[in-house]
């Protein structure tokens, strides 16, 4: 059996957590190509076992035919053909929040930065999160690679004007929270924070557009006692999501 | 004037925020090497000045000149020759911990990582960090870099034995916390955890090797809400760093 040629809209996921978990998400997948020699591995054989339970072909192959697809990338022997990332409208997100964070990402540029911030949205278990359209990384397979696939479970919206969606999000009784320094910001564990929470994260060199800053309710930042007067962006929106939760366990 | 060429136990560091934290730090630095074209720019006129009123040599050379010392990296114009990192003993650190936490990574394998633990842990002003002498990730130019410089700053052991080292925190008064996911771990933010804090942190795959694990007092783990079953590994022990300075002004 062959393996077949992939279409125009369809991506190829590598990686034995990103090739499980999309297995286990929402996309629709075409073919499973397994590296020849790799078959036998336990974490493999449950990723062929579970794509073939989902009706999915899945195909022995030499390694090298991995590797014409996505070149020299730590694909661990799986690659998933499936269709493009399901991004969904924030309406979707709204509807079903249950109160739970929104994490709203501005022009974050690293693809390793924004799938750590995803991997730990996935962790504290947001509602969902929304990045711009333009001028920003986007979920391409390198990030859901990064990511361990947490963002196959995510609900992220790609919205066109970021500014809309956050009056959007206090139009649905979202507070406003900029992680971002500055004179005015208050001390993230300390700060009065009303619940339910839209996070707002700057990207990694210029921090959050004023523009956005100004539509928030609440700006907070990390307490810094060293030298180096900022902390990885994602590191940052980390720590800021999971003081979310723990406050909700108060 | 040209520059001079390097020494064996010489090394290159690159990057603004580095080569800054360097100047700033705790080495010997033989020469500055800036582009020529950003000697205009505010940032490198600040290193510049700084690199001679400490006495070091400033070079304006060609850009490819700086490619060949460090190859394709984002140097942003400026190179420092400096000496080697300055680790220090352990004992060094526990002479002026003052009872700030000790970070302890056991073979931490990504440079990425290790950086940006670093970069955390100056955040949080710990006493110092402990790695292991082999395989793991060392302090190298790259992961000045990833830490903004950070490191420049920190106190950095690296041990031949890791278990030998827990002995030697215990006997400085200090109690083992492990952040390590598991049936037995309690809960990172509401766990008893008595201070002064020796924090262990374990590689990206594979965690605490187990003799470590069974040094610790008290194993905690980051509590965890979603589908993907773990957490970056920097991110995890960012966020544990800070719950340890969050307690701290309670």
């Amino acid at each position: 059996m062959t393996s077949t040629p992939p279409s125009r809209s369809q991506e190829w996921l590598y990686g034995r957590n990103a090739v499980w978990e999309a297995l286990h998400g929402r996309r629709r997948h075409r073919q499973l190509l397994v590296a020849q020699g790799t078959e036998h591995h336990g974490r493999v054989q449950a990723i062929m076992t579970a794509a073939m339970e989902r009706g999915i072909r899945v195909h022995l192959v030499p390694r090298h035919q991995l590797e014409q697809y996505v070149g020299q990338v730590n694909h661990q022997g799986v690659l998933l053909e499936t269709s493009a990332y399901p991004y969904v409208h924030l309406d979707v997100i709204l509807a079903q929040s249950h109160r739970r964070p929104i994490l709203v990402l501005d022009h974050l540029q690293d693809p390793q930065n924004v799938a750590t911030l995803m991997r730990t949205a996935d962790a504290v278990a947001v509602a969902g999160i929304i990045i711009p359209e333009r001028r920003a990384a986007g979920i391409t397979p390198a990030v859901v690679n990064a990511s361990a696939g947490a963002v196959e479970h995510l609900l992220v919206a790609q919205v066109v004007n970021l500014s809309r969606a956050l009056g959007e999000l206090r139009e649905a009784g979202y507070w406003l929270v900029a992680l971002e320094p500055g004179p005015t910001a208050h001390n993230l564990f300390t700060a009065d924070i009303p619940t339910p929470v839209g996070l707002l994260v700057g990207s990694e060199g210029k921090g959050l557009a004023p523009t956005l800053l100004r539509q928030a309710d609440v700006q907070v930042a990390l307490p810094m006692r060293g030298h180096v007067s900022s902390l990885n962006a994602a590191v940052a929106g980390s720590i800021a999501l999971y003081e979310l939760l723990r406050r909700e366990s108060l």
